[in-house]
């Protein structure tokens, strides 16, 4: 019985039929009942949450435990058996392979987990996410997605008075950072010339996006999707913390022009992925203003930091720019994705530019206010309710908390950094002023040499190997690599509540345990 | 305490401190210690599973209730608090509003849900989604997502060989099918001229696209932000039955040439939305030969086919295209979403043109094959494991019980097509080939007027009217639209196993009930 739980029972293959006339004519199926039996599903499902209950929330939360359990490809390919058969696996197989593909996925909700951007269990986001699976809700019409429509239209004006639109604005949450970043370019194109959203760009004067070096790779590979070209992003120079030069900028604007091209949007990073700088962004909109460009702020990562009184001056002038990108999934702990683009536009920009006006899902003669109907400002068609998560999570929280977090995701970042000052080995790539803790670990092999070439040769070696060594033990993940001319190095970020500073002395202790040999 | 499930105490707020050493002199926190209650979450987390056991899972399938519960979205704004304010809500509020979440959320699990291409409850694959929910992993790397990297390759592999191309290929999970299509575009614009990539289409010669008036509008959103422009989307005219006419595609092919633009893509439909119709693959591959064309098609709702050897002749041909864009969240009844991209390309295409190379993530010197980190194929950087919702799904219920979900969905078509046909009042638009059956209902008002343009006006009315009384009851929810000269009718699709034939006859008894004084 367990092969049926969502099968379908062909005629056939039903040996004793009570009431043979219910096989329809209309083929060799039995159309005349469910063919769903409810209570195994249901009987299936709550023991799947036990599992996720007992493996993915208590045991890869704890600190205990591994963060993960390293194997080859070709070695968790036989531990996982992945071949798709024609026959189906029995209930017991299923939640095995439940058990399993938990225990060999990295813990992102380990307390030592550091490896990314986000890190930590968050328990209102995550049944937020089990809603939305659960309601398996697509956002694009308020009359199939009532409940998800208004809270991300909630959602979005609360982000908005948070920055500081205080005339409004207009918004859509998307998966991921890369796709907000790639809506402010369409956005500013669309602005400076409607027509290329029915024309094309192959008329058009060579259209150029500034932004700085440091900036995340999505501005590349969104100018590459969208027919600009990567040649034509150009990058200006940062300053010793890895901040755009405002007067850089202003040179690089003038270079576009002297070139007879168009330089019609900059994007400013605030929070930058390695090193967390912050673009000045009141200076930026300075220039932007004289030169009438779409001032665009990537703050997927630093977007967190204006929830708190004693941070949010990183993004001083934001409230001047004509859009952000910010992931609440990131240092707020939504559950992934959780990705808002927010526009400083009452004129509907996002729905012109992107609108296709499909008449057999936004029809026109509906029996309610279709401006609810947001699915026609998308790019996509089917869409997650993403606004929830962090909608239950503010709701359960308050904007004090998710301050707070922000505040203690800072002052980690100072106890680290401090801690990295007075060890011996260890030694800052800079002073950090946002959550991004980077660091050179030194083995005492490497300790005594003089600054040349050759030591930097040397060290930019030492951290993949740490990074090999600590997953193979599965202690703790943390990230690492180069920066322009800079050796490979360690980039650590504390998100989660879960962290406490003997964690932290706990991963420098190990890198130095995992790397002194070397 | 319930405030502080995942929330930071400050040092400040703790009167009695008995280590008042432990606080940090990097900022007012207490960075001494996790300040998360794992219990608190624990016990939270499991009464949440509860409610949505009872209400998302049970009640929300069970034919007794409602399909929806209709509000305005002003009166659901004062039901559902949208506020987010700086205080947070205790425990049991928060569970409300879960259950508040899905009680106003409308039931698209419900056996009389059938307003969109997808339906039904799936556990596997709703058990799955909850699992990459709660480990929280991002695709974008094998050091971090080593199992969910390992099940997209096996699915992608197992789609390729379901379709038949023998040599392999490539291909990815994206959010949604209308990003899959845009993939589409720009690798067959890639193909065309990888130097676009670099220097943008700005002295490109005009591109166009080639595909049916029928095809989804994806294509020429993707047009649009791809900087191709929608009036350079051509669209071919088709057959009584919704099908691309090849001889008119070549037409336009010539026309294109004739005008000095260069065609570079067909889009070939699987499944039309409204239709169902399927292109005929083989005659279109015939011509995108001669014209040394891409090849796409859109199968996001018709690729299920393939997995029915009774049906899949209706996609004959597609082992010799060029990509294939297939939900297996729509017939497959995979959770939202899950939608694969596949290409015939064994040259690292997708990689090629896509690529950004970001050092922080994908770095060269790692410990581990690189090839396994896929998230330079993507344009997006997070990137949710998908794939995971069909491999759990297709391990419990083997090809086999896909095949019989397939030929059910189209047995039942069948049945509600004859069920039309001996209905007074109701009249087909067409025979299906597929699973969407198209019909009118003439309320008897109209049942003796004579075939008129009045007639057709009148009877344009109905089905909004109709489709109004039913989200009010809450009875049954179902799609209707206009397309080219038709008036308003409904599209019904059957997708999940819980709808037997008494359903369908509630169905024409209910829109009967609710429009027969029209």
């Amino acid at each position: 019985m367990e092969r049926h739980i969502n099968g379908v029972k062909s005629c056939e293959s039903q040996a004793p039929v009570a009431q043979p006339e219910k096989c329809s004519p209309a083929g060799s199926f039995d159309v005349s009942s469910s063919t769903a039996d409810e209570q195994i599903a249901e009987s299936f499902i709550r023991q799947a949450m036990e599992i996720i209950v007992d493996e993915a929330v208590k045991k890869a939360t704890n600190v205990q435990e591994k963060v993960c359990e390293w194997h080859s490809p070709e070695q968790l390919k036989k531990l996982l058996d992945l071949e798709l058969r024609d026959r189906g696996e029995p209930e017991s197989e299923i939640l095995q392979r439940c058990r399993d593909a938990i225990r060999y996925s990295v813990k992102t909700s380990h307390p030592r987990f550091f490896n990314q951007l986000y890190a930590g269990m968050e328990p209102y986001s995550m049944v937020a996410s089990f809603i939305a699976e659960a309601v398996k809700t697509n956002l694009y019409t308020y009359e199939v997605a009532p409940v998800f429509t208004l809270m991300e239209d909630a959602v979005l004006r609360k982000m908005i008075k948070v920055i500081g639109w205080e005339e409004g604005g207009d918004g859509i949450f998307n998966p991921g950072g890369s796709l907000s970043n790639i809506y402010a370019v369409n956005l500013a194109r669309y602005r400076y010339c409607p027509d290329f959203k029915e024309v094309g760009m192959f008329s058009a004067p060579r259209l150029v996006i500034l932004t700085s070096q440091e900036c995340h790779y999505s501005i590349s590979k969104g100018a590459a999707l969208m027919g600009i070209g990567t040649k034509n992003v150009y990058t200006v120079p940062t300053d010793e913390r890895g901040r755009m030069i405002p007067s850089a900028l202003e040179e690089k604007i003038k270079l576009a022009k002297s070139e007879g091209a168009v330089p019609f949007m900059v994007n400013a990073t605030a929070g930058t992925t390695v090193l967390g700088a912050f673009d000045p962004i009141d200076e930026i909109a300075d220039i932007c203003e004289k030169h009438n460009l779409w001032l665009h702020v990537d703050a997927c990562w630093g977007g967190a930091a204006i929830m708190s009184k004693k941070h949010k001056h990183l993004l001083k002038g934001i409230h001047r720019v004509d859009s952000v990108a910010w992931n609440p999934h990131k240092m707020l702990m939504a559950s992934l994705q959780c990705s808002a683009f927010l526009v400083r536009d009452k004129t509907s920009l996002l729905q012109r530019c992107h609108s296709a006006r499909a008449s057999y899902l936004f029809q026109q003669d509906k029996f309610y206010d279709v401006s609810y109907d947001t699915g026609d400002k998308s790019v996509q068609c089917s869409r997650k309710p993403d606004a929830f998560k962090i909608w239950l999570m503010w709701k359960a929280l308050g904007s004090r908390e998710l301050e707070q977090r922000v505040d203690r995701a800072l002052a980690m970042a100072r106890y680290l950094a401090e801690e990295i000052k007075k060890r011996e080995g260890f030694r800052l790539v800079l002073e950090p002023e946002f959550a991004n803790v980077c660091f050179w670990y030194l083995p005492p092999s490497l300790r005594n040499l003089p600054e040349s070439p050759e030591l930097w040769k040397k060290l930019h070696t030492v951290a993949p190997v740490v990074k090999q060594r600590m997953m193979k033990t599965g202690s703790m993940m943390t990230g690492y690599q180069p920066l322009g001319e800079k050796a490979n190095f360690f980039r650590m970020v504390v998100i989660s509540p879960q962290v406490s500073r003997q964690d932290l002395d706990f991963v420098l202790d190990e890198i130095h345990n995992l790397g002194k040999d070397l």
